[in-house]
Protein backbone atom coordinates (compact mmCIF):
# COMPACT_ATOMS: atom_id res chain seq x y z
CA UNK A 1 0.00 0.00 0.00
CA UNK A 2 1.33 3.32 -1.19
CA UNK A 3 1.70 5.82 1.37
CA UNK A 4 -0.03 8.65 1.25
CA UNK A 5 1.02 11.94 3.30
CA UNK A 6 -1.40 14.00 5.68
CA UNK A 7 -1.07 17.47 5.99
CA UNK A 8 -2.32 20.21 8.28
CA UNK A 9 -3.23 23.56 6.06
CA UNK A 10 -4.86 26.07 8.10
CA UNK A 11 -8.06 27.02 6.68
CA UNK A 12 -10.37 28.48 5.77
CA UNK A 13 -9.55 27.42 1.90
CA UNK A 14 -10.30 29.85 -0.11
CA UNK A 15 -9.48 28.91 -3.67
CA UNK A 16 -9.06 25.92 -5.46
CA UNK A 17 -5.40 25.14 -4.59
CA UNK A 18 -3.78 25.58 -1.84
CA UNK A 19 -0.54 27.02 -1.32
CA UNK A 20 2.39 25.11 0.93
CA UNK A 21 4.64 26.19 3.38
CA UNK A 22 8.46 26.03 2.77
CA UNK A 23 8.98 23.15 5.09
CA UNK A 24 6.04 21.20 3.45
CA UNK A 25 7.50 21.60 0.58
CA UNK A 26 10.51 20.48 1.50
CA UNK A 27 9.05 17.38 3.16
CA UNK A 28 6.95 16.39 0.08
CA UNK A 29 9.61 17.31 -2.47
CA UNK A 30 12.77 16.61 -0.77
CA UNK A 31 12.08 14.05 1.84
CA UNK A 32 9.13 11.83 0.38
CA UNK A 33 10.18 13.17 -3.00
CA UNK A 34 6.90 13.41 -4.43
CA UNK A 35 6.27 14.39 -8.15
CA UNK A 36 3.40 16.88 -9.34
CA UNK A 37 0.35 15.06 -9.77
CA UNK A 38 1.22 12.75 -6.63
CA UNK A 39 -2.05 12.68 -4.07
CA UNK A 40 -1.94 14.33 -1.09
CA UNK A 41 -4.93 14.04 2.32
CA UNK A 42 -4.53 17.15 4.22
CA UNK A 43 -7.10 18.83 6.63
CA UNK A 44 -7.79 22.44 8.09
CA UNK A 45 -7.96 20.45 11.62
CA UNK A 46 -11.38 21.67 12.07
CA UNK A 47 -13.53 18.67 11.05
CA UNK A 48 -12.79 19.12 6.87
CA UNK A 49 -10.21 17.04 5.31
CA UNK A 50 -9.73 16.28 1.79
CA UNK A 51 -8.11 14.21 -0.79
CA UNK A 52 -5.94 16.12 -3.68
CA UNK A 53 -3.00 16.64 -5.39
CA UNK A 54 0.43 17.64 -5.20
CA UNK A 55 0.66 21.12 -8.16
CA UNK A 56 3.47 22.74 -7.86
CA UNK A 57 4.26 24.57 -4.52
CA UNK A 58 -0.02 24.29 -4.24
CA UNK A 59 -2.27 20.93 -3.37
CA UNK A 60 -5.14 21.35 -5.56
CA UNK A 61 -7.97 20.52 -3.43
CA UNK A 62 -9.65 17.21 -4.59
CA UNK A 63 -12.98 15.54 -2.58
CA UNK A 64 -13.56 16.94 0.75
CA UNK A 65 -15.45 15.84 3.56
CA UNK A 66 -16.78 16.54 6.57
CA UNK A 67 -15.77 14.68 9.68
CA UNK A 68 -18.07 14.98 13.08
CA UNK A 69 -16.58 16.46 16.34
CA UNK A 70 -15.84 13.34 18.59
CA UNK A 71 -18.11 13.43 21.32
CA UNK A 72 -18.19 13.89 24.90
CA UNK A 73 -15.45 16.73 24.73
CA UNK A 74 -11.93 14.89 26.71
CA UNK A 75 -10.29 17.63 27.87
CA UNK A 76 -7.26 17.66 30.14
CA UNK A 77 -5.45 20.76 32.47
CA UNK A 78 -2.22 20.29 33.80
CA UNK A 79 0.20 22.25 35.69
CA UNK A 80 3.53 22.37 33.12
CA UNK A 81 6.01 19.92 33.30
CA UNK A 82 9.16 21.58 34.31
CA UNK A 83 11.52 19.95 31.80
CA UNK A 84 11.38 21.21 28.16
CA UNK A 85 11.41 17.34 26.34
CA UNK A 86 8.49 16.58 29.01
CA UNK A 87 6.02 19.26 28.14
CA UNK A 88 6.63 17.88 24.24
CA UNK A 89 5.71 14.48 24.94
CA UNK A 90 2.88 15.66 26.94
CA UNK A 91 1.34 18.15 23.81
CA UNK A 92 2.71 15.47 21.43
CA UNK A 93 1.11 12.11 22.77
CA UNK A 94 -2.06 14.30 23.71
CA UNK A 95 -2.51 15.76 20.39
CA UNK A 96 -2.06 12.16 18.68
CA UNK A 97 -4.64 10.72 20.85
CA UNK A 98 -7.28 12.95 19.47
CA UNK A 99 -7.91 14.71 22.87
CA UNK A 100 -9.78 17.93 22.05
CA UNK A 101 -8.41 20.03 24.41
CA UNK A 102 -5.11 20.76 26.75
CA UNK A 103 -4.98 23.74 29.10
CA UNK A 104 -1.53 24.76 31.18
CA UNK A 105 -2.94 25.33 34.86
CA UNK A 106 -1.33 27.52 37.20
CA UNK A 107 -1.00 25.93 40.42
CA UNK A 108 0.55 26.92 43.49
CA UNK A 109 3.48 24.18 43.77
CA UNK A 110 4.18 24.16 40.28
CA UNK A 111 7.34 25.17 39.26
CA UNK A 112 6.99 24.69 34.98
CA UNK A 113 5.97 27.13 33.00
CA UNK A 114 4.31 26.71 29.45
CA UNK A 115 6.18 25.87 26.52
CA UNK A 116 6.11 28.77 23.77
CA UNK A 117 2.41 29.06 22.51
CA UNK A 118 4.29 28.36 18.58
CA UNK A 119 6.21 25.85 19.61
CA UNK A 120 3.37 24.18 21.18
CA UNK A 121 1.10 24.30 18.63
CA UNK A 122 4.40 23.28 15.81
CA UNK A 123 4.17 20.19 17.87
CA UNK A 124 0.19 19.61 18.02
CA UNK A 125 0.43 20.27 14.29
CA UNK A 126 3.05 17.28 13.47
CA UNK A 127 1.21 14.92 15.81
CA UNK A 128 -2.17 15.88 14.01
CA UNK A 129 -0.56 14.94 10.26
CA UNK A 130 1.18 11.87 12.11
CA UNK A 131 -1.78 10.20 13.77
CA UNK A 132 -3.98 11.45 10.61
CA UNK A 133 -6.27 13.60 12.63
CA UNK A 134 -9.15 15.89 11.60
CA UNK A 135 -10.32 17.66 14.32
CA UNK A 136 -6.40 19.60 15.97
CA UNK A 137 -6.58 19.79 19.46
CA UNK A 138 -7.14 23.62 21.26
CA UNK A 139 -4.25 24.54 23.79
CA UNK A 140 -5.09 27.38 25.89
CA UNK A 141 -3.83 28.96 29.42
CA UNK A 142 -1.74 29.61 31.57
CA UNK A 143 -5.29 29.74 33.49
CA UNK A 144 -5.94 29.28 37.50
CA UNK A 145 -8.37 26.29 38.52
CA UNK A 146 -11.16 28.98 38.89
CA UNK A 147 -10.94 30.02 35.67
CA UNK A 148 -12.05 26.27 34.59
CA UNK A 149 -15.31 26.26 32.70
CA UNK A 150 -17.88 25.32 35.63
CA UNK A 151 -20.25 23.15 33.22
CA UNK A 152 -17.67 20.55 32.91
CA UNK A 153 -17.28 17.72 34.93
CA UNK A 154 -13.35 17.37 36.74
CA UNK A 155 -11.39 14.13 37.38
CA UNK A 156 -8.59 14.91 39.57
CA UNK A 157 -5.90 12.33 39.22
CA UNK A 158 -4.98 11.05 42.69
CA UNK A 159 -3.03 7.89 43.71
CA UNK A 160 -4.93 5.31 45.98
CA UNK A 161 -7.91 6.29 44.64
CA UNK A 162 -10.44 3.61 42.54
CA UNK A 163 -10.68 4.58 38.48
CA UNK A 164 -13.43 6.27 37.68
CA UNK A 165 -17.00 4.66 36.57
CA UNK A 166 -17.14 2.34 33.44
CA UNK A 167 -18.98 4.78 31.72
CA UNK A 168 -18.54 8.65 31.88
CA UNK A 169 -18.83 11.29 29.78
CA UNK A 170 -16.50 13.40 28.98
CA UNK A 171 -14.73 15.94 31.14
CA UNK A 172 -11.62 17.69 32.21
CA UNK A 173 -8.59 15.55 33.25
CA UNK A 174 -7.19 17.81 36.03
CA UNK A 175 -3.54 16.88 36.45
CA UNK A 176 -0.99 18.84 38.98
CA UNK A 177 2.30 19.57 39.62
CA UNK A 178 4.75 17.22 40.61
CA UNK A 179 4.60 18.63 44.43
CA UNK A 180 0.95 18.34 44.53
CA UNK A 181 -1.86 20.60 45.15
CA UNK A 182 -1.88 22.96 47.66
CA UNK A 183 -4.28 22.57 50.74
CA UNK A 184 -8.09 23.67 49.37
CA UNK A 185 -6.41 24.25 45.52
CA UNK A 186 -8.55 21.70 44.09
CA UNK A 187 -12.15 22.46 44.42
CA UNK A 188 -15.19 20.91 46.27
CA UNK A 189 -17.09 19.78 42.96
CA UNK A 190 -14.19 17.64 41.05
CA UNK A 191 -14.07 13.74 40.96
CA UNK A 192 -11.34 11.83 42.13
CA UNK A 193 -10.12 9.73 39.65
CA UNK A 194 -7.23 6.52 40.18
CA UNK A 195 -4.47 5.88 38.22
CA UNK A 196 -2.90 2.92 40.07
CA UNK A 197 -0.59 3.00 43.09
CA UNK A 198 3.00 4.11 41.23
CA UNK A 199 3.83 7.78 41.69
CA UNK A 200 3.22 8.70 37.84
CA UNK A 201 5.33 11.82 36.43
CA UNK A 202 2.99 14.61 34.96
CA UNK A 203 3.00 13.64 31.45
CA UNK A 204 2.50 10.11 31.92
CA UNK A 205 -0.07 10.67 34.20
CA UNK A 206 -1.69 12.89 31.99
CA UNK A 207 -1.42 10.57 28.78
CA UNK A 208 -3.12 7.04 30.86
CA UNK A 209 -5.48 9.86 32.60
CA UNK A 210 -6.73 11.05 29.17
CA UNK A 211 -6.70 7.57 27.10
CA UNK A 212 -8.91 5.82 30.29
CA UNK A 213 -11.28 9.01 29.99
CA UNK A 214 -11.29 8.29 26.19
CA UNK A 215 -12.15 4.89 26.73
CA UNK A 216 -14.52 5.05 29.11
CA UNK A 217 -15.90 7.88 27.22
CA UNK A 218 -16.60 5.52 24.53
CA UNK A 219 -14.16 7.59 22.15
CA UNK A 220 -12.12 5.17 21.64
CA UNK A 221 -14.66 2.89 19.95
CA UNK A 222 -14.86 1.92 16.39
CA UNK B 1 6.57 16.64 53.73
CA UNK B 2 10.27 15.49 53.32
CA UNK B 3 11.29 13.44 50.32
CA UNK B 4 12.24 10.09 50.57
CA UNK B 5 14.47 8.80 48.18
CA UNK B 6 13.74 5.43 47.31
CA UNK B 7 15.97 3.53 45.42
CA UNK B 8 16.06 -0.19 43.31
CA UNK B 9 19.16 -2.20 45.08
CA UNK B 10 19.89 -5.58 43.66
CA UNK B 11 19.63 -8.54 45.95
CA UNK B 12 19.64 -10.89 47.38
CA UNK B 13 20.50 -9.00 50.06
CA UNK B 14 22.89 -10.85 52.68
CA UNK B 15 23.52 -8.76 55.76
CA UNK B 16 22.69 -5.64 57.22
CA UNK B 17 23.73 -3.01 55.09
CA UNK B 18 23.65 -3.12 51.23
CA UNK B 19 26.68 -1.59 49.74
CA UNK B 20 25.48 1.50 47.30
CA UNK B 21 26.76 2.17 43.72
CA UNK B 22 28.93 4.59 42.51
CA UNK B 23 25.93 6.22 40.97
CA UNK B 24 23.69 6.18 44.03
CA UNK B 25 26.27 7.53 46.49
CA UNK B 26 26.30 10.63 44.22
CA UNK B 27 23.09 11.30 43.75
CA UNK B 28 22.41 10.76 47.66
CA UNK B 29 25.06 12.77 48.53
CA UNK B 30 26.27 15.14 45.87
CA UNK B 31 22.41 15.85 44.20
CA UNK B 32 19.92 15.39 47.45
CA UNK B 33 22.77 16.03 50.01
CA UNK B 34 21.80 13.83 52.44
CA UNK B 35 23.63 13.02 55.40
CA UNK B 36 24.42 9.87 57.51
CA UNK B 37 21.37 8.71 58.80
CA UNK B 38 18.95 9.72 56.20
CA UNK B 39 15.62 8.01 55.91
CA UNK B 40 16.18 6.15 52.39
CA UNK B 41 13.29 3.74 51.23
CA UNK B 42 14.28 0.56 49.17
CA UNK B 43 13.63 -2.29 46.98
CA UNK B 44 15.15 -5.36 45.37
CA UNK B 45 12.30 -4.75 42.39
CA UNK B 46 10.84 -8.48 43.27
CA UNK B 47 8.54 -7.20 46.11
CA UNK B 48 10.40 -6.49 49.10
CA UNK B 49 10.89 -3.16 49.98
CA UNK B 50 12.50 -1.79 53.53
CA UNK B 51 12.66 1.57 54.50
CA UNK B 52 16.24 2.03 56.06
CA UNK B 53 19.36 4.79 56.32
CA UNK B 54 22.21 6.16 54.62
CA UNK B 55 25.56 4.96 56.76
CA UNK B 56 28.54 5.85 54.81
CA UNK B 57 28.75 4.10 51.71
CA UNK B 58 26.07 1.80 52.03
CA UNK B 59 22.14 1.55 53.21
CA UNK B 60 21.74 0.20 56.77
CA UNK B 61 18.74 -1.85 56.58
CA UNK B 62 15.21 -1.05 58.71
CA UNK B 63 12.14 -2.01 58.67
CA UNK B 64 10.96 -4.76 55.74
CA UNK B 65 8.08 -5.58 54.03
CA UNK B 66 6.80 -8.03 50.88
CA UNK B 67 4.24 -6.75 48.52
CA UNK B 68 2.51 -9.04 46.43
CA UNK B 69 2.73 -9.49 42.74
CA UNK B 70 -0.01 -7.51 41.61
CA UNK B 71 -2.16 -9.79 39.25
CA UNK B 72 -3.54 -10.34 36.92
CA UNK B 73 -0.53 -10.36 34.76
CA UNK B 74 -0.24 -7.69 32.22
CA UNK B 75 2.81 -7.72 29.45
CA UNK B 76 3.46 -6.03 26.19
CA UNK B 77 5.28 -7.31 23.58
CA UNK B 78 6.27 -4.99 21.21
CA UNK B 79 8.37 -4.20 17.58
CA UNK B 80 10.77 -2.06 18.25
CA UNK B 81 10.52 1.59 17.20
CA UNK B 82 13.11 2.63 14.91
CA UNK B 83 14.13 5.69 16.87
CA UNK B 84 16.03 5.02 20.26
CA UNK B 85 14.38 7.85 22.33
CA UNK B 86 11.04 6.49 21.32
CA UNK B 87 12.60 3.09 22.51
CA UNK B 88 13.91 4.86 25.77
CA UNK B 89 10.10 6.63 25.92
CA UNK B 90 8.31 3.26 25.67
CA UNK B 91 10.61 1.37 28.26
CA UNK B 92 10.23 3.67 30.87
CA UNK B 93 7.08 4.50 30.19
CA UNK B 94 5.78 1.20 30.49
CA UNK B 95 8.53 0.69 33.73
CA UNK B 96 6.65 3.68 35.71
CA UNK B 97 2.94 1.97 35.27
CA UNK B 98 4.30 -1.03 36.73
CA UNK B 99 3.51 -3.31 33.31
CA UNK B 100 5.47 -6.83 34.44
CA UNK B 101 6.70 -7.72 31.03
CA UNK B 102 8.22 -6.18 28.17
CA UNK B 103 8.89 -8.50 25.21
CA UNK B 104 10.44 -7.17 22.18
CA UNK B 105 8.72 -9.11 19.26
CA UNK B 106 11.01 -9.46 15.92
CA UNK B 107 8.31 -8.85 13.28
CA UNK B 108 9.19 -9.53 8.80
CA UNK B 109 8.48 -5.24 8.37
CA UNK B 110 9.86 -4.20 11.74
CA UNK B 111 13.25 -2.23 11.27
CA UNK B 112 13.96 -1.03 15.02
CA UNK B 113 16.26 -3.05 16.93
CA UNK B 114 16.05 -3.58 20.82
CA UNK B 115 17.87 -1.18 22.74
CA UNK B 116 21.00 -2.87 24.29
CA UNK B 117 19.38 -4.41 27.65
CA UNK B 118 21.62 -2.81 29.69
CA UNK B 119 20.62 0.18 28.40
CA UNK B 120 17.33 -0.59 29.03
CA UNK B 121 17.49 -2.35 32.15
CA UNK B 122 19.23 1.42 33.78
CA UNK B 123 15.79 3.33 32.31
CA UNK B 124 13.61 0.73 33.88
CA UNK B 125 15.34 0.96 37.46
CA UNK B 126 15.37 4.93 36.97
CA UNK B 127 11.50 4.69 36.16
CA UNK B 128 11.05 2.13 38.82
CA UNK B 129 12.40 4.31 41.90
CA UNK B 130 10.96 7.30 40.44
CA UNK B 131 7.28 5.92 40.45
CA UNK B 132 7.87 3.97 43.95
CA UNK B 133 7.41 0.36 42.85
CA UNK B 134 8.48 -2.61 44.58
CA UNK B 135 8.16 -4.84 41.18
CA UNK B 136 10.67 -4.01 38.30
CA UNK B 137 9.06 -4.72 34.88
CA UNK B 138 11.12 -8.20 33.31
CA UNK B 139 12.66 -7.48 29.49
CA UNK B 140 13.16 -9.64 27.43
CA UNK B 141 13.68 -10.71 23.90
CA UNK B 142 14.04 -10.40 21.02
CA UNK B 143 11.24 -13.21 20.11
CA UNK B 144 9.16 -14.40 17.20
CA UNK B 145 5.59 -13.93 17.50
CA UNK B 146 5.25 -17.96 17.53
CA UNK B 147 7.56 -17.55 21.20
CA UNK B 148 4.81 -15.97 22.98
CA UNK B 149 3.33 -18.25 25.59
CA UNK B 150 0.56 -19.86 24.70
CA UNK B 151 -1.25 -19.84 27.95
CA UNK B 152 -1.54 -16.23 28.06
CA UNK B 153 -4.65 -13.91 26.08
CA UNK B 154 -2.78 -11.99 22.97
CA UNK B 155 -4.35 -8.63 22.82
CA UNK B 156 -3.56 -7.54 18.92
CA UNK B 157 -3.67 -3.26 18.66
CA UNK B 158 -5.91 -2.13 15.82
CA UNK B 159 -7.38 0.49 14.41
CA UNK B 160 -11.10 1.10 14.20
CA UNK B 161 -11.81 -2.00 16.22
CA UNK B 162 -13.88 -1.98 19.67
CA UNK B 163 -11.68 -1.80 22.74
CA UNK B 164 -11.54 -4.83 24.84
CA UNK B 165 -14.57 -5.89 27.03
CA UNK B 166 -14.84 -3.64 30.40
CA UNK B 167 -13.70 -6.76 32.47
CA UNK B 168 -10.69 -8.30 30.99
CA UNK B 169 -8.06 -11.03 32.88
CA UNK B 170 -4.70 -9.29 32.14
CA UNK B 171 -2.90 -11.21 29.13
CA UNK B 172 0.06 -9.75 26.37
CA UNK B 173 -0.78 -6.65 24.65
CA UNK B 174 0.58 -6.59 21.06
CA UNK B 175 2.01 -3.78 18.85
CA UNK B 176 3.43 -4.51 15.92
CA UNK B 177 5.93 -2.40 13.95
CA UNK B 178 5.13 1.20 11.91
CA UNK B 179 4.35 -0.42 8.50
CA UNK B 180 2.36 -3.20 10.26
CA UNK B 181 2.04 -6.89 10.54
CA UNK B 182 2.46 -9.27 7.21
CA UNK B 183 -0.28 -11.47 6.29
CA UNK B 184 -0.82 -14.80 8.69
CA UNK B 185 1.52 -13.28 10.89
CA UNK B 186 -0.80 -12.56 13.63
CA UNK B 187 -1.86 -16.18 14.92
CA UNK B 188 -5.73 -16.99 14.78
CA UNK B 189 -5.93 -17.28 18.17
CA UNK B 190 -5.25 -13.43 19.09
CA UNK B 191 -8.04 -11.12 20.26
CA UNK B 192 -7.96 -7.73 18.62
CA UNK B 193 -7.79 -4.38 20.51
CA UNK B 194 -9.29 -0.95 19.16
CA UNK B 195 -7.56 1.98 20.54
CA UNK B 196 -9.65 4.38 18.48
CA UNK B 197 -9.40 5.53 15.00
CA UNK B 198 -6.14 7.93 15.25
CA UNK B 199 -3.06 5.80 13.49
CA UNK B 200 -0.92 5.99 17.18
CA UNK B 201 3.41 5.87 16.70
CA UNK B 202 4.60 2.07 17.67
CA UNK B 203 4.98 3.84 21.33
CA UNK B 204 2.05 5.41 22.01
CA UNK B 205 0.20 2.64 21.43
CA UNK B 206 1.68 0.36 23.52
CA UNK B 207 1.53 3.26 26.39
CA UNK B 208 -2.10 3.61 25.45
CA UNK B 209 -3.03 -0.08 25.21
CA UNK B 210 -0.83 -0.92 28.41
CA UNK B 211 -2.82 1.63 30.42
CA UNK B 212 -6.34 0.17 29.46
CA UNK B 213 -5.35 -3.18 29.74
CA UNK B 214 -4.01 -2.73 33.27
CA UNK B 215 -7.39 -0.54 33.84
CA UNK B 216 -9.78 -3.44 32.67
CA UNK B 217 -7.76 -5.88 34.85
CA UNK B 218 -8.23 -4.31 37.84
CA UNK B 219 -5.00 -3.33 38.14
CA UNK B 220 -5.06 0.50 38.35
CA UNK B 221 -7.86 -0.10 41.43
CA UNK B 222 -6.90 0.68 44.98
Amino acid sequence: MRHVPHLYLCGPWESDEIALSEAHRRHLGRVLRLADGAVVSYTDGEGTTGEGELAGAAIRRGIEARVAKPAPEVAVAVAPPSKPNRARFLVEKLAELGVDRLIWLRTRHGEGRPPRPAKAEAWARAALEQSRGAWAVRIDGPVEMEDLPSSSTLWVAERETNPPPSVVNGGILVIGPEAGFAEGEVPHRANRLGLGRRVLRVETAAVVGAAILLDRSGRLSR
